[in-house]
């Protein structure tokens, strides 16, 4: 008998992208509820999430319709709490490794990535970053890669937290933003962004995005 | 038999607090090396900490003496990833809740006090911060107190992860900057700060920084 979950999350949104990423690795059974983040609920931000922010997540209590959340059940926010819940909640899935010192290089990781790599990956095209600092984000996460022969993912052959804290945010500002100019950028700059991008210092980088983005959980 | 574990930590330094807090709770055997951080050793940043900051841990490898690191040994930084480490590493000492949704609340207080609460407690003093921001901080951390009779620590009786996160920056800045004046702030607001710490308002607070200052791993 699991508990009811259910996830509030956003479309585009690379933290609530985090959870779903998680949630459909652990393969826990879930409800999905869409939050329009222009024409926000009156409802959820004093019943689910008194921040007003997406991803969040209501556990346990009555089996309610998400449009109704109970005052019963436990909320719980933030992208990088959650992912770990999740991962508590399963640990079979192997998304954190089993000993103390594997949980602990993962974690270490999800605070480079929260207090450094994440935003400068983002400030670039909402005007406030810079193209150096966007390509040092890509170097420091394309560093972290194994060679292909030694595994996919950030830790290897398996795909973990790691992962999934920073492939949605590759995925946005790469394939979303730089990919089609859309952003804060100078758009010449951009496009030079993106060629530079395709070229041969990003190879492995590129490798990366494509093994992540071939599993099922990141298919909507 | 338990892999060796040096702590590299600074008198004074709160982070380094945090650690050392865990560990002692956490009754980890461990050695413990002091790091001048006016005076650096020329190692430690080749050898333990690329980011030449404390705290930082080497975990297994050969005996060494500190002041030679083993190349053998796992190199982890960043307090908040130590204190989680510790606790995986003993998980008796109920550090952290055994429930995910426990762990979860835990972890979403150390977000919260990493990305506000603490820099707002830490920055007046360092001339950056306000007087109004550091006592939203107070308030913020007040707020999470339960009524003494519930239990004297931040998720009750049991004294967490969430105690150590926090406790460390009171400590400092009400009981050695406020207290003794000892700061960029402007020295009559900081009489008038220390007198309104020591108010009626304050009682709960206070209570709570006497009753974690009375536990054996406060002492040095
Ligand atoms: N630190 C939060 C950030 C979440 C966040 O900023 N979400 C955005 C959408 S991607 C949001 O909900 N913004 C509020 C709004 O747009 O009103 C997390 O990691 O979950
Ligand atoms: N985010 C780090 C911060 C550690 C930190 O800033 N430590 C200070 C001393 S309290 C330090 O080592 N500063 C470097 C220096 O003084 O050279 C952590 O949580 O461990």
């Amino acid at each position: 008998m699991v508990d009811q979950l259910t996830l509030y999350s956003a479309k585009f949104c690379p933290f609530s992208q985090r959870a779903e990423l998680a949630l459909k690795e652990a393969k826990i059974p879930h409800k999905k509820f869409h939050i329009d983040l222009k024409d926000k609920p009156e409802w959820y931000a004093p019943k689910v999430n008194p921040a007003s922010k997406v991803p969040a997540v209501t556990y346990g209590g009555p089996d309610v319709h998400p449009s109704d959340p109970s005052p019963e059940s436990a909320k719980i926010t933030e992208s990088l709490v959650l992912i770990q819940f999740f991962a508590d909640l399963a640990p079979e899935s192997d998304l954190l490794p089993k000993d103390a010192l594997g949980k602990a290089r993962i974690r270490f990781f999800l605070e480079t990535v929260s207090s450094k790599i994440q935003p400068n990956l983002g400030r670039w095209a909402l005007g406030s970053g810079s193209y150096d600092a966007f390509f040092e984000a890509l170097d420091a996460i394309q560093d972290q890669l194994p060679p292909v022969e030694k595994g996919k993912y950030i830790f290897g052959e398996e795909f973990t937290l790691a992962d999934i804290s920073i492939a949605p945010f590759l995925g946005r500002t790469l394939l979303v933003q730089l990919r089609n100019g859309i952003g804060k950028f100078d758009k010449q700059e951009a496009k030079l962004g993106w060629e530079h991008f395709q070229g041969p210092k990003y190879e492995r980088l590129r490798q990366y995005i494509d093994d992540v983005a071939a599993r099922p959980s990141w298919q909507c």
